[in-house]
């Protein structure tokens, strides 16, 4: 097996660089103090019988959080920042997230509640591993590791070597290289990455085998981990060897079943052992990191990338390490995880000739600097054992009041940190906030979410067999194509609603003031707007909120008109406040106002103060990236103030409202506020009606409407349907400035996915 | 009722001038020699229990069209036309629309059929109308105009008039003020616009009236004609007493059913009389028109807006006739209609007069100019006779060669104007073509069509109670509003392609030269081509055909791209021919090859010459307006020639394909070739899954295939798809260059009105 020779002959080195990257990442759900919690796995996290994100591992309070496979580790981590920052929010307010692998605070046994899943062989096989290894044991928590090489590069392998005839054996033999490569070196990650120093006495069912001030490098790894009897030996050298050592074991009961095998390095590819003979190992599962506490994910970046190089240093070696290796690579681990964090490690040379080989490595493969760098930097490592994780853990220990301590200020730290922007997702923060919102109701809910394009905010979605695909947030199958079409033509629209018996106000256009005089009759008494046909800055226009009653007025309402275009317009004029109805389906989920941007005098502070002041909501930003907009003093502003007698520097009165700007728009500073409950229903039926006669599931229906708490008439002086809007904005409702949270994106989510309320 | 003086004093002239007009014109369907035919209504026109366009009237020969209403008068004609032109390329080919209302070259009496309607009680009513009136009578056609005032108009009249209380009784009054006026002055159109001076002998049961040689005015307006016994008077002295007087004909037995009252004016509004004292009377139907035979639609445009203004001056004049009046009415009408079409009548000048008031009116009411000249015209016909439409008929008969022959010439004429531009409905024209062929489909199978945006060809199409949008010809509810989101990025459509299991090539970006080189085994013994990212003329392109073998080869063609951009790309290579396959829900309806513009050496004609030649083609056209596009002879043609050491000078041999583009383009003069039938059935059910993948119910497909014959293999050498198109090009397959048509629009009404074909 000279991959080496053939990767550098047939220049495969970037191939050989490309694979595919899963992380699970174990974390324990804890008090203020750090102590571990007694409560139920939150029932916001949905069915864990199903969830492909946020599980528990064995205890209730054990949180596992789970990426999707990417091919760039990179976007793993997007992913395990995504669900990290979804489990942070929506843990109940007293509760954290341990930063440490060790747990601390923890409960009586007897208090300790293992996992309420839904299966009962997994429930059984947890009260089996209470007997055998006690609760404290399976409180420890860690960060697994999935990484699969790039299959065209196997295949290349294959093609261009002459040992193998079948590829499965071929791939097997190329697996199993690494994994016991792997358990012959894994002691190198422990030493540069371990983080579990101590624990707490009563952690240990037999008194702490720890003296008075001991730390070491890895409990967790050491035999006080979680760790098989030593007697349990399983061969890996061959899948055949593998499957039949694993079997006798599980055979004769001192495994219940092959998962209790706690190998660092797992098999992958399928469900039982022996199935492996047929499907062949698919990828490796590296079990033995400890959680980074000085990270907020529990691993950095340029240490999962290490151990990426890592893994493939050990198939690049020409040596394969046999079942004594493995054995002998195991007490190398056991003992490098008991020494003392700060003292060199007693196999250094060791450690530092593998760092060497994978720095010549990285250079026949041509790898990017970046990693040569994170090589060096591992290197200098064992010279000075205070750069390790370890080391420095044993420092800021120190300096934070101990372990729980320590631990518990890092898990408020973090949590505050992930809820910070608490309306985006970091990682993906380059697409819409809406998107944002969506994909964590997905992640939070337990659906497959795969991002198609992320400029073009595309989802798919599925749960079981079931695939729907998501743009924008909410434009979905659920939609007719024929709707958002109906809704961009306004000339259609107006057709459409008024066939329907809607509320439209109709506009007329006249080229001669003769014709628009004549045609006064049709306007009688009703309220209407004149105006030129292209306005510039408001002139021309005059309104008639009254109904217009005279002849004479209409005519010189015309004539003042057609002194500023060839064109005008009498178009019924709308008396009352613009409301924009959120409707999907058979529902009316949110209504919102939006008020022109505006400030509050409080008789102290000056309008630019006052906009400083009301600019600082969390929810204020500049550009996209918030939910509402910060107020500008620009041009328009500035003219607005002095419509009103005032400018930046006046200081208005308590209570004064001082308007910034004629338009509504959020974007331009305005202010969002809910008004669901405040609507009287009549105008939510009509916003339904509305969106069924566009054959439209989602849509944003504004209406006019003079007294929101009085019934709808069918007249156009209750109210008049002004626009009819495809893939309606929904950031506004999710997070107004005023009012009640409208979670929008559930509701699209219960719409694809209607069979999950059953599930 | 001061109509007038209301009218002046409120300046209401220009809504006087609006109104609804509808048209319904019959005639019967003849041979080449202008004979009546014996054969059924043809089976294309659909259900006549529900047809809006094309109905039957007495005959199962005798066509009646029926045009929507329209606010304006020149819509009204346009639907008019298309109904027209649908009829007239329907038609068996050796059927005709004869022009004239009296037929000619009658069946003996027992062959003629009265029409085969689903109603037994529509067959029973008919069978009775033979007794009575015999069958020939029946077969007389004629125009019937529907008129409707604006109810703007009618809603001001009323709020300013005195004397009504109640809205309905002013409007009954006002509208049988128009019907009794009209009946007394009915002559005058007659006198215009009639257009029966003869008919043959075996017409009349007992005898020709006529003398040898006697030509009058209008036979269907006379005695002879269809016409009510004269001893049947209905009351039009109020609502009350019309449906009264008419019920005791019917309760008599003198008619059958109030519908067998043939008044010239109807009052409309309701099924049975006695519903108008309810509902009110709503408009008018003037039944009086002949047949204008040289006018392709019967009636000209400025004729039918003679007859608006004259039935405002219905209304405008301030006498209203009474019972007496109507009665002299009718006296006048029946002398004139036998009076000799070149004599002046003898109620000239009480026509002049008339005419007067009506010019008065005109100026009273600022109508346009065009009205007036269209009266002026009117006006000299009482001073010379032969101007009126029976003057100059009874002129062109005797050139002509007489009343059938010049009627089956003129039918002859007509039906090969209807389908000169077989491809298009002339009314129409500014909208797609493929939604004219939508509009000429649906015409025909009798769906209720509105035209919502002309510009933005939308449809609302309507069955009974079910309603159906469709734009640009096939955009329709039935589609999902994701699938074009997904069609419309690429990258997105290849994702869900790929997991969907097609054949979609693969490309890979590379910004390093030795980054696509170390890829190589990624595109090993592939079919690929090597592209600078941004193509100029072709530069830097290499294409392995037959798989790249070999790495050095493979790192020459990157770097001959590189030398172009700085970002090359490796893609995929698909052997073969491109197929557009048209897919509708479970179906490939149509498989189109497209040829890039070319011709076909004679040895005789210059390139130029084949070029004129082909372009003669009646499908080829400038412009949007024809199905196929004329090829340019252009730089590009040139070029394109000079690569094949041609010119447009140059006499290609017999037989020698002599290609004027690369590009397969229908727009740039591209053949279109249905395949269809020769295409393997595995690559159409292929069309129809990816159809399926992309969610859609309409779909373009283009598949690249080397070999339409064998059978589709798992494998890109075999198939590859490259493109799915949302809202595909219909044209191209209904009128292909070669090959058999395919009329898509049909299936498109099938698959939103599949109740149709249970209808």
């Amino acid at each position: 097996m000279e991959i080496q020779k053939i990767i550098k002959e047939n220049q495969l080195g970037l191939l050989f660089q490309q694979g595919s990257f899963g992380l699970e990442k174990e974390s324990q759900r804890v008090h203020a103090d750090g102590s571990v919690v007694t409560t139920a796995h939150p029932k916001v996290f949905g069915n864990r019988s199903y969830h492909p994100y946020i599980q528990t591992d064995f205890a209730e309070s054990q949180l596992e959080l789970i990426t999707p496979p990417n091919n760039k580790i990179e976007d793993t981590f997007r992913w395990l920042s995504a669900i990290h920052e979804v489990v942070q929010r929506s843990l109940p307010e007293d509760e954290y997230v341990f930063p440490f692998s060790m747990p601390a605070g923890l409960p009586p046994e007897d208090k300790i509640k293992v996992a309420q899943l839904d299966d009962p062989e997994d429930v059984a096989y947890r009260e089996y591993l209470v007997k055998v290894y006690g609760k404290n044991k399976q409180m420890v928590s860690g960060i697994h590791y999935n990484f699969q090489l790039a299959p065209a590069l196997v295949d290349s392998l294959f093609k261009l070597q002459t040992q193998y005839e079948n590829p499965v054996d071929f791939q097997n033999d190329l697996y199993l290289k690494m994994a016991k490569n792997f358990l012959r070196y894994q002691w190198i990650l422990v030493y540069l990455l371990a983080a579990t120093p101590t624990v707490e006495a009563n952690y240990f069912q037999h008194g702490t085998p720890l003296a008075q001030g001991q730390y070491v490098r890895s409990l967790r790894s050491s035999q006080y981990g979680y760790v098989n009897d030593p007697e349990i030996k399983v061969s890996f050298d061959s899948v055949q060897q593998y499957v039949e050592t694993l079997e006798y074991w599980v055979a004769t009961g001192k495994l219940i079943a092959e998962k209790e095998f706690y190998s660092n390095v797992r098999l992958r590819g399928a469900k039982k052992a022996r199935d492996l003979l047929k499907n062949g190992i698919r990828y490796l599962e590296f079990r033995l990191f400890d959680l980074n506490p000085f990270e907020i994910y529990g691993m950095s970046l340029s240490d999962a990338k290490f151990i990426h190089y890592f893994a493939l240093l050990m198939i690049w070696m020409d040596e394969i390490a046999d079942q004594e290796d493995v054995e002998l690579g195991k007490q190398r681990l056991a003992r490098v995880a008991f020494e003392h964090p700060l003292a060199q490690t007693e196999f250094r040379i060791e450690g530092e000739q593998v760092l060497t080989v994978m720095l010549s490595m990285l250079d026949d493969i041509d790898a990017p600097q970046e990693i040569t760098d994170i090589v060096l930097q591992k290197l200098a490592q064992f010279d000075d054992p205070s750069l390790t994780i370890g080391g420095r853990l044993l420092v800021a220990l120190s300096a934070h009041g101990g372990y729980q301590q320590f631990g518990a200020q890092l898990a408020q730290q973090y949590k505050a940190s992930a809820c910070e922007r608490f309306y985006a997702l970091s990682a993906f923060d380059n697409m819409e906030l809406s998107t944002q919102a969506l994909l964590f109701d997905l992640i939070q809910r337990g659906l497959n979410v795969e991002i198609l394009d992320e400029n073009d905010q595309f989802l798919a979605v599925k749960f079981k067999d079931h695939l729907e695909y998501v743009k924008n947030g909410n434009m979905t199958a659920k939609d007719s194509y024929i709707s958002p079409l109906i809704m961009e033509n306004k000339v259609v629209t107006k057709k459409v609603l008024q066939k329907a018996g809607f509320n439209v106000p109709q506009s007329v256009e006249f080229t001669s003031l003769e014709e628009a005089v004549a045609n006064y009759p049709l306007f009688e008494k009703r309220a209407v707007v004149i105006k030129p046909k292209s306005t510039n800055y408001g002139l021309g226009i005059t309104i008639f909120q009254q109904g217009v009653q005279d002849r004479a007025d209409f005519a010189k309402a015309v004539e003042i008109a057609f002194r500023e275009d060839k064109e005008i317009m009498v178009e019924d004029y709308l008396v009352g406040t613009e409301y924009r109805f959120f409707v999907l389906g058979e529902q009316t989920l949110a209504v919102l106002l939006r008020v022109p941007a505006n400030v509050i005098g409080d008789g102290v502070h000056s309008v630019a103060e006052l906009v400083a002041l009301k600019n600082d909501h969390p929810l204020r930003g500049d550009g996209s990236r918030t939910p509402l907009k910060k107020i500008a003093l620009g041009d328009i502003e500035q003219l607005q103030l002095k419509e009103q007698g005032l400018s930046v520097d006046s200081v208005p009165a308590q209570g004064q409202l001082v308007q910034l700007r004629a338009n509504s728009n959020i974007s331009t500073g305005g202010d969002s506020i809910d008004m669901t409950d405040e609507m009287h229903e009549s105008y939510k039926a009509l916003a339904v009606g509305i969106t069924k006669a566009m054959g439209a599931a989602v849509c944003g229906v504004d209406l006019i409407i003079p007294d929101l708490k009085a019934p709808a008439q069918a007249s156009l002086s209750s109210w008049g349907v002004i626009e009819a809007n495809f893939n309606p904005m929904m950031m506004m409702h999710i997070f107004p400035y005023a009012g009640k949270s409208r979670r929008l994106t559930q509701n699209v989510i219960d719409m694809l996915f209607p069979e999950l309320s059953l599930a």
